[in-house]
């Protein structure tokens, strides 16, 4: 990027808005995962027009541009690889609208979830999208990476509540997809596929979101197993009894012991495991529901069960659950974070190969998350400068998506793909999807302009 | 199609399993829209190999290829409008897998919903996608137009249950697309850019469903208004106060006249709309559930509250619902059916609409259907012999298209685009959305054989 490219980057957003200064694009370097790479310019445009403007220069003189939202991914979406400008977007971060009677919301990209999350309660309405960074994270981001949460189990994940984008193609057009009613079928479905293409197709500017209304209460449980087979078991048996749960989050021995002193009275010690599970409804509902549940649960005896029974109990198990992620860099300075996927029913066989694969490769590798929709977060510790001890946390990385693959899981199931998982990719997906997929990129960004060097193997880009 | 390509064809599919007399095929000419256009040839493959053999043989020889599954879609997605092979599933119909602890199904596209359906109910799940067609319609069809039906105002469509797909491209490769697991994003959303592509990017040959636990019970209400603003006004309310119903259905006072002789107690003269109003869950939660609502429904006074009180009941109220469709046709030998959606809360404003427009253009308009989210049935009424009704009839679609589109709403909100919308598809879309949807056909199906002629203006066809 010439200084030509960056005067005219800095008419098109305002030269107060465009960075430049080696202290500032150091602040746009990393991200979730931990590493870093310098972008050539930052800019933070206000509006659609502005990004229209940024990308047909980009397109003409063929640089790379990087969408940042708020920076917390977990898979390297919004790092500068090969340089560049990062459009960041902390100054279109408004809620445009919030439609109560309609259950619909208008908003820009930059807009941090879970601040939607709050003004939306107060109105008795929700997004249900959780990821555990929602207190940071971007709407714009959360669809770009196609985001879940605890709350997916029962509620779906971001895919399931965006139904129309304003998005800028690589060309500088904008363009609308989707709808802002409850249904649509009219033309090819542009909004899915831009949600989860981590933008490498596209620059969303504006989200248009389905709501649902608030439920009242939520009761809370909290489950303690001596025994990890006896918590993974009973994840299955739980969703099969046709009790919907709108979080079933699991952690094991190691996530426990990371985040025990965040808890006023800590597991007992022969804990190996715990699942925090939550229902919705209206307070007589979850009267009903906490009857059948205890019930169940106790018919099965492998487990002590307690219930939440205030607001500030709830807060703390919860704060502890979304603390797991940066609490395990007390264990060891980095990690190999992987959200793989797997049929429930197959969680038992998933936990006990890390346990196994911990072993073997002398790594600590801990289990937590998602486990009422087969979603295992499987943190690989790891030091960096430790060159061996590295290597063989890759090694279990191969190994675990290799073991996931042939449970018929997936190896990501809410953070994408990026740069850390690129190299893996065609573990999973055949040669056929992935020229398909490549066809695609290839037709919205001829040129790869668009946050290059994402998602596809190294021998696939150009 | 000349001798040799029938001959390929039978040698592909076997004789036995290509149609070819004019008795034959004529029963392949049809669909819900009443319109006709006869194949040259009618394809039974029984595998996905078969589907692929005859796909690479219509590339080279570039003869059209149309996907049917039962040939009740309404928008003509099924006709062979420029001739070629029909490919029926009849012969791939059945349903390969029920994953009761995953809640997972497999399934070829010629499988009956309906009977997936009641298979499911044996073992306590739900397929929720309920179109009133589901006696007769396939899931193949429901995912090339992404069909929705009652239940969607509580689960959602097609495309909500669908995660994973097998496809046939149009050269012939065989592709995977998605999971069986909850969860996944790696790489694009292929799945969902083929739901809704009704046959004009590839042809399906399985489908992975999504489940859920079979509700319980459910709790029927028909709520009857002398006044069509009050039951139109009342739907917002409802779904506004957080009553979150499985079923919100709407008929007005025609659509009440075409099926009264199917109710054993046909509703009182004075009656101008009905609501038919579900909820599911445990029977305690519908005790609760009841309770509010008819609380709720009493304190607006605009009403007759009944509740279906034993199966019977019930039965015979969906029994006239599911029946209004093809009743309509006792007005009129045809008719012109929109489904378009609009907002909830314009619902009133639509509806009022349609009625000025059928007063104005002397024709008969019913309005019916999921008005819980807003995608309401507007059925014109005509004789297509009589040119003058039914350019008038024409006029009237083109001004509720127009008007539907001022309100936010979209033109299609279950029945897809197919050979009737096609015209009217650039009033919804911009040049910029149709011609990326045009670059993806290309992409897809460079030599256009794929169900030509759907979708797109015929301006912008080959």
């Amino acid at each position: 990027m010439d200084a030509q490219i960056l005067k005219q980057l800095a008419q098109i957003v305002g030269a107060k808005h465009l960075l430049t200064s080696p202290e500032e694009l150091a602040c746009y370097s990393f991200d979730g995962t931990g590493q870093s790479f310098m972008p050539e310019a930052v800019a933070l445009p206000e509006s659609a027009s502005q990004i229209a403007s940024l990308l047909q220069l980009a397109n003409t003189r063929r640089f790379p541009v990087i969408p940042r939202g708020a920076g917390s991914g977990m898979t390297g979406g919004a790092l500068p690889v090969r340089g560049g400008l990062v459009i960041a977007f902390s100054r279109m971060n408004r809620i445009l609208e919030i439609d109560r009677e309609n259950m619909i919301a208008v908003v820009e990209p930059g807009v941090i979830t879970g601040e939607l999350q709050s003004a939306l309660q107060k109105k008795g309405l929700m997004y249900p999208p959780d990821p555990a960074s929602l207190k940071f994270c971007s709407l714009g981001g959360n669809a770009a990476e196609c985001a879940g949460g605890p709350s997916a189990v029962k509620y779906g994940v971001t895919r399931d509540y965006i139904i129309g984008l304003e998005v800028v193609l690589a060309d500088g057009r904008i363009m609308q997809t989707g709808v802002r009613t409850e249904k649509g079928v009219v033309g090819y479905d542009l909004t899915h596929l831009f949600i989860g293409s981590e933008g490498t197709l596209g620059i969303f500017t504006k989200l248009i979101l389905r709501l649902l209304p608030l439920p009242e209460a939520k009761a809370t449980f909290l489950l303690s197993f001596s025994s990890i087979a006896d918590a993974t078991t009973l994840v299955g048996e739980i969703m099969s009894a046709g009790l919907v749960p709108c979080t079933l989050e699991y952690m094991d021995k190691t996530a426990i012991a990371v985040v025990a002193g965040r808890l006023s009275s800590p597991p007992a010690k022969e804990t190996k495991a715990l699942l925090l599970i939550e229902f919705d409804g209206t307070a007589q509902q979850l009267t009903d529901t906490t009857a059948r549940f205890t019930t169940f649960v106790r018919s099965k005896n492998s487990c002590t069960l307690q219930q939440a029974t205030n607001a500030g109990e709830k807060k703390e198990l919860w704060l502890a659950r979304r603390s797991i992620s940066p609490a395990t860099l007390s264990l060891k300075p980095h990690k190999i974070s992987e959200d793989v996927v797997v049929p429930r029913s197959k969680i038992p066989k998933l936990v006990a190969f890390t346990e196994k694969l911990a072993d073997r490769l002398k790594l600590i590798i801990l289990t937590f998350g998602h486990a009422g929709d087969g979603n295992i977060h499987v943190n690989i510790m790891v030091d960096k400068t430790d060159t061996d001890e590295y290597q063989r946390g890759m090694q279990a990385k191969k190994q675990l998506f290799e073991y996931v693959i042939s449970l018929d899981g997936t190896i990501s199931g809410e953070h994408g793909i990026g740069t850390t998982k690129a190299e893996f990719i065609s573990m999973e997906l055949s040669p056929t999807t992935l020229a398909v997929m490549q066809g695609i990129k290839t037709l919205f960004d001829p040129n790869d302009i668009l946050n290059p060097g994402k998602i596809f193997p190294s021998s696939q880009h150009p």
